[in-house]
């Protein structure tokens, strides 16, 4: 099936995935998942050897255990081993944050406790922009920036948000992982649809072990606490060791 | 009228107001305006002789203006040369900010210029809590905690704050003051009806000349642009000048 896609030239290249054309190919795009880390918008970077292959992995098995319980996404199909054909998005200029547990920025901002369970999810947006260090943002303000077209598009991000959430946390659960947290973003697919794009991996998911805490994801960089490569690897080892050649 | 109460014991002293018990009376508060100035969370500290004064006349006259266009609020009499008596509120945590006009903090955060107009004016909450920096928060974080009690609630704060943009708006428009933005608090009287409290005063407005766009609020004193007095005292003088003994 990869066979028949002919990478062309780069579109753009992100903090963690380079994206290029598709020979021959105008809805589609092809995403090479990078081996570099960053956090902190890029103020700190790192990286470790085979990042963008477990990635890969993870967002590709992600997007079709999704894609099984009737939710889309970009994901058209794996190649190689660190690279994905998706279909080509317009995205929309916001981060869609989804919270199931107090963490992070949200700890910070509020003055609270990491862990604390939040009993109904709460959907955020930020507004994706470097150069403003994404800030978050209200649906007021979204409109104003006419980051969205409508109060009725930021409500359907939010909705697809929490319904994505519902699948993560039973994914999740299954692997003896909490989800704490998590982003994402969409854009507007060939049909015009929303479509869920960028990527669903230890990058842009709070992955605590269900029994210990220990935390599997991008916190293990952000905050110097060593095994960060051996982390991503055990999130994609569970989820083999679950589904085998099923997915 | 006012001889009728008497000043009780010190119920909270905040940046820019004293607040008393009333002998003989529990619904009603005594709130002496004080002579000092602060910005940044109280980072940066000044006064000037009268603010106090100057300050309760404004406020005065717009809760009176308000409450001629069917807005109430907690005022219920002047008393002295710089005190109010107030419905006494438990107040909502949260501060209402309109927006007509890019400027301030919402400059800076989108990286906008300010000046620029914004067609439908933008309702925002902020959380009040000194120690975390009032941060902007979002309807569903206000749930989350605590700081309104419904989605309902929270949408009643918001029309309220845009209605009373409306008569606001007018207000200094009269006065040849556009109004750029602005902070409300409200609280539930002893009737449990939402009411609004604090004050609206060039400390919590911004004021611009409508011709000559000169600043006539707290950025003077924010942003050291000399003048702090005279602008106070030119907003309360423009007042007077329109209604006389009228209100």
């Amino acid at each position: 099936m990869s066979t028949a896609y002919q990478k062309g030239e780069l579109i753009y290249e992100g903090k963690g995935k380079k994206v290029f054309q598709i020979k021959d190919e105008n809805n589609f795009i092809w995403i090479d998942f990078k081996d570099s880390l960053t956090a902190f918008n890029a103020q700190k970077k790192g990286s470790f050897e085979s990042k963008g292959a477990i990635n890969r992995d993870i967002a590709s098995m992600v997007f079709r255990y999704l894609k099984k319980n009737n939710i889309d996404s970009h994901w058209v199909a794996d190649v190689g081993v660190n690279s994905m054909i998706c279909e080509k998005l317009q995205m929309i200029p916001l981060e869609v944050v989804v919270r199931n547990v107090v963490a992070g920025s949200f700890a910070k901002k509020f003055g609270l406790e990491e862990g604390i369970e939040i009993p109904n999810p709460i959907a955020e947006f930020y507004y994706k922009k470097d150069e403003l260090n994404d800030p978050f943002i209200s649906d007021d303000q979204a409109l104003y920036l006419m980051a969205a077209r409508s109060q009725h598009e930021l409500d359907s991000l939010k909705k697809m948000g929490l319904l994505v959430n519902v699948q993560l946390k039973n994914l999740f659960a299954k692997l003896e992982l909490r989800l704490v947290d998590f982003k994402l973003e969409f854009g507007f697919n060939y049909n015009k649809k929303i479509c869920l794009g960028d990527e669903i991996t230890p990058d842009s998911c709070r992955l605590w072990d269900l029994k210990t805490n220990e935390k599997f994801d991008k916190d293990r960089f952000r905050r110097d606490l060593g095994g960060v490569s051996e982390a991503y690897q055990e999130v994609l080892n569970r989820m083999r060791r679950m589904w085998g050649s099923e997915l």
